[in-house]
Parts: structure tokens; sequence; C-alpha cells
């Protein structure tokens, strides 16, 4: 069935109601599981519509989902779902069905799989293409404990892009191991992407044939469903006689129509009777029984709940400042080019990418290599500026370290969702990029207070002569007014931003990073109405260096000092301020204000700032428990 | 010709010592180039005698030096050797032969090509696999500024198993850029990696024949020289029909003979005029031309000065210290399964490799890999090991946050060469371990005083039910006994080692981790003979948990506290010990030594050491200052 319109009712679902476990879906007989996969695109497309969140990859893995719970004997089978965002059906067929519409909310389902949630989740994923690795750990766990186990991870022909999948592959060669990887190829990760790969996958397709497999296992070609061979046309097609997979060691089955159940059934129920490592290559269509999707992948990627109120946000997305200033400076400065790996719609790049289509380059999954070709075109006198995910940047780190601030070249990082990320949770938490890059020589670090900030200080970034990256917060600015000219600021220089009480002898000084510098501000005025003590609040602006002059001079009349910012306390900006202290033999009470030494968990962004106590509230009520042990422990 | 003995005379190389730019070579005729290769050849085995150093890959790629500096108009045309241990040849060819002889030593030629020594090290490398990333940034740069440049990537076979090599050949394809990658094919890395990969290039090697190319840029097919022929054999071949370069996009060309001089210049020049991805096949032998270096290959990877006096090192290696443990605790515990990427030898795991085969994991050159899979094992019950130097364990951090920490999997790091690494230089420093890592919760890190005390915190680290590490440094132990006998340590105890001055009313407590231990006795004992002030020295052991109860009961009685690390400050294991007394809001005067923020240039360790006031001088030195500063302070 191909629906037009997302349920605001519950559907009626009695085949589906009647599966709390894989099992009882086994007990079905294959005719019924068109079925059961029809009632499951109808519930999906009314969960996700009540949720929000990942949508299209969902309805594109409906039929897969419900012929790997079949043909496998799960939990005791291992699937792994490589980046995870594609288990809304497989969390719906495993007991949490009726769950299903908390997802992403706090307490509710997590966004992706989750170990501690379900057996049947056997590896927490968020980020892609770490299922073969982790499946792999698996087979050869299972082979060592000679136990009979199936191990299946199940991948995108987008996260198919990124080494690890590579490494993953050539290392289960080696071993022979007994893994299934399914290829589920729908002609695109999030992003546009295109490349080698997906031209080899185009190559696969472009015979205008596919396999399938009849239930005693015999294989015959049949013509490949038009909509999916016309699909990846518009890549051109490397040499169709050689097979990627085939060439590494793998045996290679397919490609195979991934929305015909009854096939898939058969293919693996054919196929696991085999041994060795095996890749089946089955090709979907995101948003698959939803017209709208369907025509719309990137739009429909993922949705906002149906019922939420449309909040006129007017101040516009951190990436979109971003976005905006890529092409603003790419004016100025013929030697701009930017490198997203695969962000170009998250990254706010989508008109920089038209406008400026030679300087942009979508490197596909694949950080490593997005820094490493940046630092390549810097060594020709050019001035590449990477725009990345701090969570994704973790995945470019030796390269950020050994090719980029070794040599000293001029990158410049655009670092987005930076700090806690909402309902994404913890896999995308952007919390250790100050402790994991300050540590770096040679590297700037800045952290703006709004967007007209963020702007002025990409700008700044872009022009020092070395490795500086600019870390901004996810989703809206505060809505101040955006400076169209670029200004350079001074590098290491911060900023008092509010003073309160000035006639007080005693004074608190706050130095706040990035996203905390405006409840810095409300926090000071709320404790200075309480207390007759004087608080400055001082937007540091820059992590690395830091503006130790403002330091030293705040310190001569300072009793306390406050940091707070949107970063693990441990190695993070606050430390970078005791490092100083220290330094300078400055001995003087401090405490740190910032997230906890945990993973924390989804829940909506301000509710996951309160938790951690960097909202307003939060940042008073510390300061003022610290002011209050600092002046007991001086009376006592 | 085949040389037999390392010569310790300067040989006599009249056609090499007339080139001191590439630009004399290529006056040269072709037919001379053999003579300049033979030259070169008994060159580099005096230089490399004298310094010490890589030395198999180098004489592997004698000719293909010779070769592309003929063919190509470096440095406009742009060389990028991957991981350039096989750059001796190169130096020489560059203006930099009289100097070859200093290679590794402080303020000698670098180990690894580098930007600040010469024009034509278009790039400075170490780590592996990253050429062909910076390659691609250098011919996107090239055409975007519409340069006319040959940019050419020389990469190994072991380097290629990397994903980011997957990463950018996908890309280059993606660009169609005008790149050509030269795959050095000798049938290994550094360790005995086998996997798809390699069996795929032993089918290519297996029709038993070769590519020549004429002058006139004709291709014909010859049988292959038999050494090479039977050296791949060892590889089980995937199915020969299918080529993984052509089906990702590139034109393939070879396998060429990569010793005859002649006919590779001839392949360069016929497919300089080629445009798009190229990768050009070529095989060469290990240690070619010096016949013990061809017989032991893993011997012959590195040697050392053949005149240094071979200390009777009575410590054993911290990575043997590694394998005998690795070896002890998995003949306790069958669900011990070890995983290193591509360093066995490096790691002292030969032993282990040997007593547990279906233990042991080599994965090649895939560190993002390797945590992984740990992981995935982690969760089948099993507790794997993974053996891992410092600075490769940046290439697996993503992976260490995502799959392993916030999983909270049990999975064991033992980090070798950590901290400083002297003749290796910055590329391979390990010096920020404890900052990226103690950012990340759940983790668990110790550093050892002593060979011992590695041992028993292995033991410690493996037993605990989540992730940790034990980082250890490069080189001998210190030369205590070393108890057979596993002993658990407390998770988060320090220790007191040395008490001095006790009955004096100042103290100063020097909080010391892993390797400045000992330096930090010795330096409190001399500051003690000077100054009638008690010092106490704790070796803290665990970076993370910190032993707060330690720092809080020293607190007391403390005037100032000293920590001291073999690791950069910022971010630091002393940082972490300023944001517990924060925490605690213990205002005390604290001083943090250890690595300043800057890349250390290669040197001995001991001059390294010295070099960052880290040995013991430095130490009292740094703890009499901040005590003058101190006492000035507080009588002024």
């Amino acid at each position: 069935m191909l629906y037009t319109e997302i349920p605001t009712q519950r559907p009626v679902t009695p085949l589906l109601d009647s599966i709390d476990h894989p099992q009882q879906l086994r007990l079905l007989a294959q005719s019924q599981l068109a079925q059961v996969a029809d009632e499951l695109r109808q519930f999906i497309l009314y969960a996700a519509g009540q949720s929000g969140g990942h949508f299209g990859a969902n309805l594109g893995v409906i039929e897969l989902t419900v012929a790997l719970h079949y043909a496998f004997n799960t939990p005791h089978d291992r699937l792994i779902w490589d980046v995870g965002h594609q288990a809304y059906p497989h969390k719906a067929l495993t007991g949490r069905r009726e769950q299903l519409t908390t997802i992403r909310a706090k307490d509710g389902l997590a966004a992706f799989p989750a170990r501690e949630e379900s057996e049947f989740d056997t590896f927490g994923v968020g980020h892609s293409s770490t299922a073969i690795s982790a499946g792999l750990g698996m087979a050869l766990a299972s082979r060592y404990q000679q136990q009979q186990r199936e191990v299946v991870a199940i991948i995108g022909d987008g996260a198919m892009t990124a080494g690890m999948a590579f490494e993953a592959m050539n290392d289960a060669v080696a071993h022979q191991a007994d893994l299934m990887v399914i290829l589920n190829d729908n002609d695109m990760s999030i992003s546009c992407s295109t490349g080698g790969f997906a031209k080899h996958l185009a190559a696969l397709w472009q015979r205008g044939e596919s396999v399938h497999i009849d239930a005693a296992g015999e294989a015959y070609i049949q013509p490949h469903p038009e909509w999916n061979y016309t699909s990846r046309l518009h890549c051109a097609a490397t040499d169709a006689a050689d097979n990627l997979f085939k060439a590494i060691g793998f045996d290679y089955f397919g490609p195979f129509d991934g929305h015909d159940v009854d096939q898939l059934v058969n293919v693996f129920q054919a196929l696991k009777k085999r041994k060795g490592p095996r890749l089946i290559h089955i090709y979907t269509k995101k948003g698959k029984g939803f017209a709208p999707a369907e025509a719309d992948q990137i739009k429909y990627h993922a949705i906002s709940k149906i019922n939420s109120s449309a909040s006129a946000a007017a101040a516009p997305k951190y990436s979109d400042v971003f976005g905006q200033w890529l092409s603003d400076e790419a004016a100025q400065d013929s030697r701009l080019l930017a490198i997203t790996p695969a962000m170009c719609e998250g990254s706010g790049m989508v008109q920089f990418a038209k406008q400026y289509p030679e300087r942009f380059f979508d490197v596909a999954i694949a950080e490593q290599h997005a820094v490493t070709l940046a630092a390549g075109m810097a060594c020709e006198g050019l001035k590449p500026v990477v725009a990345i995910y701090s969570t994704f940047l973790q995945r470019g780190y030796d390269q950020l370290i050994h090719d980029v601030a070794l040599q000293n070249l001029d990158v410049t990082f655009g670092i987005d969702r930076a700090g806690l990320v909402g309902e994404d949770g913890p896999t995308h938490a952007g919390a250790y990029d100050y402790a994991y890059m300050r540590t770096v020589p040679n590297m700037v670090i800045m952290a703006p207070k709004d967007e007209n900030e963020c702007r002025q200080m990409l700008h700044t970034a872009y022009h020092y002569p070395g490795p500086a990256a600019v870390r901004y917060p996810r989703g809206n600015g505060v809505g101040v007014e955006i400076q169209q000219q670029l200004n350079l600021m001074e590098i290491g220089q911060a900023e008092i931003v509010a003073r309160f009480n000035e006639q007080s002898d005693e004074q608190i000084a706050i130095l706040a990073f990035g996203s905390r510098v405006y409840p810095a501000i409300e926090a000071a005025q709320a404790f200075a109405a309480r207390h007759d003590i004087a608080v400055q609040v001082v937007n540091m602006r820059f992590v690395k260096p830091l503006d130790e002059a403002m330091i030293e001079r705040l310190a001569e009349n300072t009793q306390l000092f406050v940091t707070v910012e949107e970063h693990a306390v441990m190695g993070g900006a606050g430390s970078a301020v005791s490092e100083y202290l220290a330094k300078a033999q400055l001995v003087k009470p401090i405490i740190h204000l910032g997230l906890d030494d945990s993973f924390m968990q989804q829940a909506t962004h301000s509710q996951m700032l309160q938790q951690a106590g960097l909202d307003a509230a939060g940042i008073e009520q510390a300061m003022t428990q610290a002011w209050n042990k600092l002046t007991e422990s001086v009376s006592s």
C-alpha cells in the first residue's frame, strides 16, 4: 500500500498487535508477512508522527526487518543495525511497539538501539559504519565459544564509504568469519554523496536485472523493478565486470528487491546455511510506502512531531549562520574551499554548494579523509574550511593532530552540534571537544556567546594563519542582530559582558564560555540581587589561547572564580583556567561548572541543561553554594 | 648488486655525488639510472648503518625513488610518501645526502618527511595511510588553481588496509581527480598481517605474469620474476577476475617490477599523460640488495647504529612486560582475546601469538576497527585486550568513546609508547592520551612507576569490569624485580613512596604519575637535602579515578602541591588534580610539571626529558622556583 498521509489516530493493526516477541512472528505463515509489513508500515507512520524523529530510513526497512526476525532466531542470532536510525520497526517487533511513540523523549525509548534497553539491541549505535566491526567481534566470539549463532550486520550504502567498514571487511576475510553483511542500498546516505563506491553500486545495478531466490533456495534472474533501476542511473557506473566485494574476498549475492518480504525470507534462509563472510546486496527505497517521502527523501530523512506547535523561531540556526558566513567569506576570498563529510544539509551548506559547486567537497562519510584532504589543500596555499559535528570530529582526531596541527596548517574547523544535543542522546553529544583539542599544540579554539559572535569568530578563525576551530551549539541562536560586516577579533581576548554591585568589596568573577555566557549573566544578576557582592561576567571567547591577562587582572579583586561551559568539566575550559592559575601561582578559590563525568541520556536540550545545572538557575545555585562554603570556611 | 655487509666506510659514489638536486638527476641518460640506483643503495646501507633507523623499506624503494625523481618534475610535481619511513633515498636525492647520517638524531634530519626540512617534502608523515587524502587535496587544489602539476602518492600494501586510504580512493573517483597512486606492494607491512586486501593482491599476482611498458609507452606482458611470485603465494587468493581498484573506479596498471628502474621510468612517463585517478601496482622487496635483509625482513625493518655499544639492558622492555603478562593472564582465563593493529612485534605479542593463535587477532593497520572489534567481543562476554600505541589510539578515539566507554564494555587497553618517544619524533609522541581519555566517562586510566607495577596494573585493568587503560612508556623498565604473582590493586588508590624531612612544619607534596615517579623521588631527595622542608612523594597510579582522599589528606599539611607527568600539561593528570581541588574547594598552591604546549622535535628520550624539565634535575629546579615564589609572595 502507498500511503499519502501520516495517520493521527492509532491505525488498526491486529496481526502486528499479536507480536510481542519475534517468536510470535516466526509462528506465522510466510504468506502472512506481507500483511505484517503493511500493518507495521502504518504503525510506524503513526508512531513517528507522534514522536518525531528519523523517518525515511525506517519506512525503507519494514520488509527487511520483518524478514530478518522471521528468518533468524533472534535474539540468539545477532542483528547489528548500523547507525541505528532505522531501528524503529525492529523496536516495534521486539516488545517495544507501544512505547514507540515515546522515542527520543526523556525517559522514552532511545533514538538508536541501546544495549540497556533490550536484549535484541545487541550493540549500541548512533555513529555510522561500526556494525561490521562489532558483528565480526560477535562472530569471532561465537566461533571461539563454539556457539551456533548467526551474526548479521545491516549497513547502508552511505555508511559503507567510511573506512572502518572496509577495515572490518578486510579483517572478516582474514578470519573467514561466519558473518552476513546486508548492504541496504537505498542510493543515498543523508546527503547527496557520491564517489567510487556509489558508482560501483550503480554498476552492480546497471545490468538491469536482479536475482531472485525461491522458497527451495534456487536462484534465478529477474528484471529490476523500474524505479530502482532508474534511481541509480544518476551515478556514472564503473566497470561492471569487477565486483569490489568479491575482490576483497566476500561471497556476494544480489542485488535483491528489498521490499519483497517473501523473497527476502527465501534469501536469508538459503544463505544462512553458508559459511564465511557473505555480502547480500539489497535495494530499498527510503520513505517506501509513503508517497511524500518517496518523492522527497532528504526532506523526510527525519520529521518533527506532527502536532508540535511550529514555534516561529526568530533566531536563525547556528548551522545557517555558518552557511551564510561561508558564502559571504567565499565571495571575498577565492582561496576558500569547503569540505563536509556527508553533512551538507545538516551543516547548512546547501546554499554554498549551489553557489560554489567547484569549491564544495562532500567527501561522503569519511571524517578521517575529510581532515587530511583539508591539510593537503592547505599545503597548496588554499584555505579549506571543514564543517563537522563535534561528535564526528572524534573520528578525525588523529588527522587533526598529525596532519593539521603538527604541520600548523591553515585549516578552519566549523564545529557544529557542540555541547548537549537533546533528543539524539549521548551518542551525538559534543561534550569532549575542548578537552581533546586544547591539549593539541597550535590549535586556536573559540566558542561564541551568540550567533553574531559565531559569524565574527568564523571570520577570525578563517583569517588566523593556522588551525583554528569555532565550536557552536545545535539549534537556534539567541536572537541578536547579525552584523553583515565581518570583523576580525583579537586572538585570545575575552570581554567583560556584565558587572553587578560594583561598589562591593567582595567579588565573584564568572568566566563563561560559549553558550553559557547569557545564562551566566542571568545567574549573576539574580545572585547580585540577593547578595551585596560584586559579580563580573566574562565572555571568555577563547578556550585557547586563554585571555591570561584578563584572569590575572580579575584575580586581584576576586574572591571566587566560577567557570561555566557546556562541556565536560574534566579537561574542559574551566580546567584550562585552573591550569593558568597554577602556572602563574595565583592561589584563588575556583569552581568549575560543566557536565559531570557521565553520559547523559536523551531529553530536550533545555531539560538536559537543567539536569546538568547549567541553566541560569543552576549556575546561580552553584555559585551561591560555593560562596557560602567559602565564607564559612573563612569565618570558621 | 647484492650486498652482504653494511659498509662502515663511506662508499665511493661518483654519480650520486653529482646530484644535489633532482634536476641534475634528470640531466642523466636513462641508461645511467641503474648505476645511480646501485650507488644510492650502497650509500643508504652505509648511512643507515651510521644513524640506525628504518632500513628494509628504504632499500626496497631505491629504484622507485630514482625513477620518480627522473620522470617527474619535482618539486613542482608533488610526491607524497605514505608513512615516510622509506624516504631516506628521497632525502638523499633532494640535497640532503651528506646529512643523512644524522637522521633521527637531535638537530639532525627528521625520521620522516617534514615540510619544514625541504620543499621536496610536500607533506609531513609518520602515521600511515594519509598520502592519498593529502595527495587528493593537492590534486584538487592544483585543478582549482589551474596549475599543471602531477601529484603522486606512494603507499604500501600494509597502509592500504587502513580505512582512510579507502575513503580517499572513493573520493578521488568522485572528483575524477588527476591523481596517481603508486601501490608499493612488498607483501608485508611491519607485521605479518593478512586479510581480504592481501588476498586480493595475491590474486592480482597469481596470474604469474607482469606488465611491461617500453620506452615508446607500449605495454606488453612478461613473466613475473620468480621470487616475487612465490612470495605472495602464502596468501590464498580471492577470485582473480575481480579488481578492487577498477571496481572502485580507478584505472589500474600493473603489476610492474619495482626494481627495474628503466621500466619504471617508462611506466611513469607513459601514465603521467593520462588523466583521472590511476593506480600503479608495483612489487618490490623489502631489504632489496642486502642479502641478510632480504632473508629476514622483520628483523631488518629497522636497525640500530652498527657502532652503538649494545648496552646490556638488564631491565626488560615494557612491551615485553606486556607480552609476558598477556600470556600469563591468558593461561589463567580462557576469556582473554588479544587484538593488535599490525603491531605484533612492536607490542611484544610474538610469544602470545604463537602460544594462542586462536586468541590472537592482528587486524592489519586498522585502529578504528580494532577498537570496535573488541567492543563486539566484549558484548559476548569475552575479555578482549587491545594492544596499541598511544599515538595510534588517536585513530580509534571515536570508537573508544562511542563503542566502548558509552556502553561501559569490558575492554582492556595496553597503551604502549606513551609519553616522549625519542628518535621517532613528534609524529609518534604519546603526549595526549591522559587528556583525550580522561574526559570520557567510565574510563579507568593507570600509569605504572615501573615494570612490576605495569604488570600488576595490567592485571588490575583486565579484571576491572569496564573500559580500563594502562599507559606505559617506550623502552626499558627501571630494573626492579617483577613479581610473577598477579595481584589486584585497589582502583583509585595512590601510594606514598617517599618522605623526606618529616619533622618540618612546612611541606611540599609531589603527586607523580607513571614514569615520573622515580625522578620525582630523586628530585625530592635532592630538594630535601638543601631545604628544611618536608617533601612527600606520591605515586598516583590512577589518572582516573584520582585518589581524592589522598589529595584531601595531604592538603591539610601541605603548602605546595607539585604534579609531574610525561604528558602535556594541558588537560593532563595534573590538571585533573586541580579539578579535584576546585571541586572540593581546597584552595592550595599547585604547579603542574609536564610537556609544554608545543610539538617536541626528535632527540634521544633522555635529551627530550631534560629539555622538557622532566628529569630529576628539572623537577627539583621547578619546585625550588615555585617554593621561592610562594614564600616571597607570603613574606611580601
